[in-house]
């Protein structure tokens, strides 16, 4: 495997155990076998370690969120497949998804500010397949805030999902898009 | 205030910024300007004072929680106030619920076994209202990880909630338990 490659899952590994903070630069190059001069030739920084495991994931959450906004479907259907899509993700790399949620803090400047820019795009995904399949009478009108409420219901699952559970990752999304969608309230 | 207060305010603020593995007891002594012996006195360890925060938030939950179970109002109702209850305890103490959300991981041994049994209790007793509802006719029969998506819902809440925003935290919980009771999806 390359070098870099090498790196980064020990790194996603140390900081999904270890958290960003706690890992030093030492325990990583040793994890990898390679001088703290040919670690810093391949990554550069740490800081520019956990900016590519952040980045990396939701960079791709926001293009594979783009191809679904895209699709010639209705909008309760674009808002199933994203959410298919967002918990396979999730449960295909859980510890970088842990890195990516726990560790967000930990950048800063420039690098925090793409980092949370991509963010913004995805949630801003995510309010305007509800905003718009409202104005096409798919949805109920909804307060700008139950974007937040609904993508921790979908995203806190990287404390528990596991590709390798009982359910697949899409059953599971279909079953809090099902909740979603009907509600829990049994009508008369 | 005393050094033991004093002492877990300082925690709980660099725990939340740098981690756990992050912060060195060198770090918190000087915080709180106390000796490394005179804080061991206080604390015991450092372990201990992270075991403190994560115990006593979710103690006090599964408390609070315990005294809506046992109130005698409709099922929906005992949901309602529950969901009231958890988010105006993170809008309370987002610090605190951060640490305990994010650095529950670095927990070991029996530390570690009583803060997952609090967790544990708290899922249980909202699986139980919603469980018990469904029986009584006032929600449909839902899937066990159900349970799983409706705490995500609220309480990734952490990560953004304050109690001094627009919003009391009381109404967005509102918020979020209409739109689970009547779903997003609109109909005829």
């Amino acid at each position: 495997m390359a070098s870099k490659q090498r790196i980064m899952e020990a790194a996603v590994r140390l900081f999904a155990a270890n958290g960003y903070h706690g890992t030093g630069v030492e325990e990583l190059s040793s994890a990898v076998n390679l001088g703290k001069g040919a670690l810093y030739h391949h990554i550069g920084s740490k800081e520019a370690l956990l900016f590519e495991i952040c980045h990396t994931r939701m960079a791709d959450l926001v293009t594979q969120a783009g191809r679904v906004q895209a699709m010639d479907v209705n909008w309760q259907d674009k808002f199933r497949l994203m959410m298919r899509m967002a918990l396979r993700d999730i449960a295909d790399h859980p510890l970088e998804w842990t890195v990516a949620f726990q560790e967000f803090n930990a950048l800063t400047g420039q690098r925090r500010a793409v980092v949370q820019e991509a963010r913004d795009r995805y949630e801003h995904i995510v309010a305007e397949v509800l905003h718009a399949g409202a104005g096409a009478g798919e949805f109920h009108s909804l307060h700008p805030l139950v974007t937040k409420g609904v993508l921790g219901m979908y995203n806190y699952s990287y404390a528990w999902i596991r590709s390798d559970g009982g359910k697949s990752p899409e059953d599971i999304a279909d079953l809090f898009t099902d909740t979603l969608l009907e509600g829990i309230s049994e009508r008369g």
